[in-house]
């Protein structure tokens, strides 16, 4: 280990003996992402208890020029919350700030510690009877802190946007260890520059989250789930149009499915989707406090029969029968997985443009990685598809994504709609963006972490 | 006029003779904001037709150490648009770039140019069957350029949120005269910063908005308008948790009249409302895709008579019935100014604490500014009170400022909910944000805008 002894001495007179983990076992779960992809090696782990803890630590490591790698529940899909293997990044958790702080459910606001897990707060806010919106796998594990730095997407965009949308305050450790301290539970603020905005989403390069205030709404008592066959994108967004007609923003999921995805799930994972084979598959999720959804939705349903839309469809009679039709959804990723090699990508295209990406994308694949498979699927509401490829053991990974990302760069898309860049992206994002976008990017990482101590090689190379 | 001629004629070289405006009385409208509160003197005015034109003009100027005041429609309310008194300032007004460039009404995105009105937008949507959720007074002149700018609130924002949760895609001409071209028309994306963040609500400051992508949602087919009246702010806080109960996310607004409002307007607008006098009234709109509105509304007002939370109340059997209770709302700021003088507040708290504010706002303001009149109103369900003071010719609007945002500040408050703060709020601001956020603030000006040529005294003083 490389790291100065005086800085491990000054780390942990900040956070007590227990705030610093240094021994080698006791690292291995902040070194690497769970996935095991993106292998690095802390100097130390610091975790603190207090922001005020925290900007100790950014003072210290900064007056020792040592660089800070900010980690929350480590469930991210990027490689954005694990140092390098140099062994000199200080790895700063959040996991011991893990206090809710207030649930406002008239106000629908909830502030919470940058270390609370996820699932933690939406328990929170169902206990009063509101929804925190934000949902996604790993909401057991994830924390605030990681979800606003990430911000994270998940099932519920169409209806409720990513996390950005549902900040309303923030507090930030900055780069030179003051506290910046917009926890402010105000469902609007006009008063100067909103410069919360700059961390949600910038993946602890630019700060450090340390709490929040998010948005909460009420509770739809109400929820209808239906799975629909047709025969091809363009279809798929025709009913999706329907569906917005009849559902109107009550819509919250509108996944698509493709045979090959629902053909792995059958062959994996033993489930098989209760209506008649379909090119493509629409699962639609819909929830509201009103009564009249159930009917809006037959109504729906009826007319896409009606309009030669859907080849075949079932509207879930029962909780249980609804999540009988998430589950073929759910198991997509874990029967690819089983299936063999696979190559990810997380992208989005103006939603209209999806069927022609489908198609453009699939002719490039056949003609430059040839033995290649493509299973797609993914939140066709949001234009967002996962496009991942089932490879051979010789199909190289870096020529499949350069292929899948030039067609996503022609129609206007982005290489990450969801996932965020972290190190995983960060050569790819720059080859994509516009250098006037790059340098606006380098200009904001220059006026606020100068020194690069913040996360360095994360979202953008200096 | 101080502008040197060279300057002029490479400006008319760029955008054409009938592009400069320099005579007196044509300057006049750009001059000045329409309610005649900052009176400016223009250099000129520049009126580009493109984005090329835009950045050609910035780098002009820049070359002859001009400042730029960007200008939409005029219609701000704190004065964030005119150019100070100087005659040095050079407007550059959008207004001859208004093209709607794209509306898609399944992918539920709108562009267009800067320059475009608002309601010319609002009205593009709708021929489509989709809805611009962004209205406010000024949309017949706003333009989206300004909303983007100013992160205009309004009527929906309830429901839908403030200007920047409705923008996906943004333009943007730097301060350096490149153009960062963000125009995508994505839901979900997530690949680097997101650095439109930064324009949405500087007013100008850090660059020129020249053209958006707009989000649209589909358009609710059902409404339902009630007007309730209870006996105090507490009272008004429990009917709205019973309207977040019924209607959920579908209420769009939520608004707070004073009996002091309503004998204003009942004084000079002759409008009466249809209900037992109360010491407060609300109003409330719902609108959804799903029937069953009407019946939840009917819930929520045979709940608040139960529980003894409405004194009186009514719902609007019919279009024309619902514009008359709209009306009383509607009036009460031209009733304001009929009955005299008056000291206006833009402010917002968390929500939950609005009894508490007029209940302490009410006492320091007896205290001291005796004599004045309170005429309170506005969003209650997004904690924006328009807390507007009557006063005599003797009081001191400093002094009530002072009183009025000293309580906003002691409840953690904004001092702009949602008019920004342009050059009328620019000392208060510095007075009331904490000194870790204000230079923040100028740490990103300075990275943008290093000469402060971009609407100079406007937000933030260097």
């Amino acid at each position: 280990m490389t790291m100065p002894t005086d800085l491990l001495q000054r780390l942990t007179g900040l956070v007590g003996p227990t705030g610093v983990v240094t021994d080698g076992s006791d690292l291995e779960p902040y070194a690497v992402d769970w996935r095991k992809l993106f292998p690095g090696k802390p100097a130390c782990v610091v975790r603190p208890s207090s922001t005020e803890q925290v900007a100790g630590i950014v003072q210290v490591c900064r007056e020792a020029g040592v660089a800070i790698v900010p980690q929350g529940g480590n469930t991210g899909l990027a490689g954005g919350a694990v140092p390098d293997a140099s062994g000199t990044q200080v790895v700063l958790s959040l996991n011991r700030m893990g206090a809710i702080r207030h649930v406002d459910p008239v106000g629908l606001t909830i502030e919470a510690e940058a270390g609370c897990i996820l699932k933690v707060a939406q328990d929170a806010a169902a206990a009063d009877g509101r929804l925190l919106p934000i949902s996604l796998a790993a909401e057991g594990s994830a924390t605030i802190g990681g979800v606003v730095a990430a911000n994270a997407g998940g099932v519920n965009v169409l209806r409720y946007g990513m996390t950005r949308s549902l900040v309303l305050g923030l507090e930030v450790v900055l780069p030179d260890g003051t506290v910046a301290n917009g926890l402010r539970r105000l469902r609007k603020d006009n008063a100067g520059y909103d410069w919360k905005q700059l961390f949600i989403g910038s993946e602890g390069t630019l700060g450090i989250v340390t709490a929040a205030v998010l948005r909460l709404l009420p509770r739809p008592k109400h929820s209808v789930t239906a799975l629909i066959s047709v025969a091809d994108p363009p279809a798929a967004l025709r009913l999706l149009a329907l569906s917005q007609d009849e559902l109107g923003d009550q819509i919250s999921a509108f996944e698509l499915i493709s045979a090959t995805s629902m053909q792995l799930v059958a062959k994996h994972a033993g489930l098989k989707a209760p209506i008649a084979e379909g090119e493509w598959f629409v699962l639609i999720e819909a929830a509201a406090s009103l009564a009249g959804l159930r009917e809006a939705a037959d109504t729906m349903l009826g007319a896409a029969f009606e309009q030669e839309i859907a080849l075949d469809g079932v509207i879930a009679e029962s909780v249980a029968q609804a999540a009988q039709l998430w589950a073929l959804r759910e198991h997509v990723t874990e029967s690819e997985a089983r299936e063999g090699r696979s190559v990810k990508h997380d992208v989005s295209v103006p939603l209209t443009e999806v069927p022609r990406f489908l198609s453009e994308a699939g002719n490039a694949l056949a003609a430059g990685a040839p033995g290649t498979r493509v299973n797609a699927f993914g939140h066709l509401g949001d234009g967002n598809i996962h496009y991942n490829i089932l490879v051979g053991p010789d199909h190289d990974a870096g020529v499949v994504n350069r292929i899948v990302h030039d067609v996503v760069a022609a129609f206007g898309g982005s290489i990450s709609a969801e996932h965020g860049i972290g190190q995983y992206r960060v050569g790819e994002l720059a080859r994509y963006r516009a250098s006037t976008e790059m340098n606006l990017a380098r200009a904001i990482k220059r006026a606020l972490d100068p020194d690069n101590r913040l996360n360095p090689g994360k979202v953008l190379l200096p």
